[in-house]
């Protein structure tokens, strides 16, 4: 049902001084802002990006090729400004948000046990759902050694889709490496039962607190009428989460690229989502989410900021009173 | 053939606080830069978009649903800061750099005689290559009612492709007014025997002053050791005229995106190009190059100011010293 709203922008945009329709995707993008944000004259406001880092039990089970340590060792790089997350944040304007979820207090190791209990699953959904209004603009990251293990357990619990079609490379698995990871997370499927789990039950027997801490935001921003740019992999898999709990809070969810990391096409499929860029990225940080931030940016200023034709004084294509007819339309032929 | 230049380059990339090779394109985009500029150093510098303005004696023709005037009146729009173009200029910090090159002084209706003299089509190259040192990332932004008719004739003069496969909508026009276009240029292509004609001949018969600026545009900032962004489907026609003229030049190229324009898919395929991003765009302007220029910076700051493993203090992956050898590889299994 098209509401009186999106009409309204739809007016708009065919207003300014362009092609119609010749934005693309930057008026869908813009549309979906008004839409959220529930007015014709959207706005970018604050730009966010909450860090959520948090260690992960199943590292354990040499799923990564990286040390957990590293997690609380790029935690001190964001702060420093080194890691790649913290350089797109200084380029587009974005306020870093580190958010503790249990950097050095991992969760239990899932391959043996659940990895939180449902109550510390809430908490952390609670602790992300806090940081909603951070922003308007509200950037997914995230940091844990080992947590593409978690993603791509949910992925298979949350759709059924094999372990080893889940698996990729996460920080640069070797063959054997992601053939032990896929064997990881298909023993953990079986352990627990997954198929006769409910959401936040999958949630706390395969998940992390910042996977969580994501679910949060997004349920959040859903509230707050507020928009998340989901990263990759990791970021993407707590939209699987929030599909269970409460589907219509997706609305307020834009996902920003398609990530090399192997499950991730069949995450956006399942999850019936068009990211806007594709540019072989697999960092995750949410280095993704700041590229989408700022083209969301561009969405909405050219929605602002643009000239219409009447203000502009520029002549209209062959609707417009003032088109010059063509010689061709004289004699009746075209266009 | 790998040069020391790129050695040096991947070894830096390879030591930023990353997995290997985890910024995709992004990695590449900043090895091309500093190959482009011969140095393990690239940099931004000064962000510039060449707005070539140029009219066409071809709409004449009918091939355009807006008027002749309009180019005139998007000049005056670009001036006030209305047009997208503009507006995407300041977002990302780009200097627009407005040059006439025939605004209200079309060409010749290619249907009829040639566009322009040889003379006067290499004026307009030289006119182009002159803004080859207005920035270190250069911008090939244009404007041009009946430019995508122009285009179209291009690219099938320069490839031998099918004048219905080559003509699309352009700002706007239906199907009979894509026919009537598709007809126009079959004409040109049979009137002016371009199978016989060189790559300045063609340009001369069938191109734009914009078009022949954006040549020369290229040309000169592969002397320079420049950057040029591509736009879409106009801004990479000229890329053709280049490859036949002098192929490295294309070397100091960036195509930013896949347009919608209808033969912008073949062209980028004839021209082996793989753009950064495809968002159903087809405004022109400059437009996608502007978002490829923001692409490009982020590439260059991300290779300039990430922390080195080293300097950051995190450990490496698995040929690392420090790594923490998971309990599986200690039983023999894996990674």
């Amino acid at each position: 049902m098209v509401t009186e709203l999106e009409r309204r922008i739809r007016r708009r945009l065919d207003s300014l001084t362009k092609p119609q329709g010749s934005l693309g995707r930057l008026e869908e993008l813009a549309l979906q802002v008004g839409l959220i944000q529930g007015t014709d004259m959207p706005s970018v406001g604050r730009k966010a990006m909450l860090l959520f880092c948090a260690d992960h039990g199943v590292v354990e089970e040499g799923v990564s090729p990286f040390p957990q340590e590293v997690t609380r060792q790029m935690v001190a790089n964001f702060r420093a400004g080194g890691a790649a997350i913290t350089v797109l944040c200084r380029q587009y304007g974005i306020e870093p948000v580190i958010v503790d979820m249990g950097v050095g207090k991992p969760t239990r190791n899932f391959a043996r046990e659940p990895a939180m209990s449902r109550a510390e699953a809430e908490q952390a959904i609670e602790a992300g759902r806090a940081h909603a209004t951070d922003g308007d603009l509200l950037g997914a990251g995230e940091m844990g050694i080992g947590n593409s293990t978690t993603a791509a357990a949910l992925l298979c619990a949350f759709t059924g889709i094999d372990p080893r079609e889940a698996a990729g490379r996460g920080t640069g698995l070797d063959d054997a490496g992601v053939t032990r990871k896929a064997d990881v997370i298909a023993g953990a499927l079986a352990l627990h039962r997954t198929g006769h789990l409910d959401a936040i039950g999958i949630l706390a027997a395969l998940g992390g607190f910042e996977i969580a801490a994501i679910v949060g935001l997004i349920l959040g921003a859903a509230q707050k009428r507020r928009v998340v740019v989901l990263d990759g992999f990791i970021s993407c898999s707590a939209a699987l989460v929030v599909r269970a709990l409460e589907p219509a809070a997706l609305d307020c969810v834009v996902y920003s690229h398609r990530s090399a990391e192997r499950g991730h096409r069949k995450m956006l499929e399942s999850l019936n989502a068009q990211p806007l860029f594709d540019l072989d990225m697999r960092l995750g940080e949410g280095t993704g989410a700041a590229i989408g931030i700022s083209t969301i940016e561009a969405a909405v200023r050219l929605y602002r900021e643009m000239a219409t034709f009447e203000s502009a004084a520029v002549s209209t294509g062959p609707d417009s009173t003032d088109v010059v007819t063509p010689p061709a339309s004289r004699s009746g032929a075209a266009p």
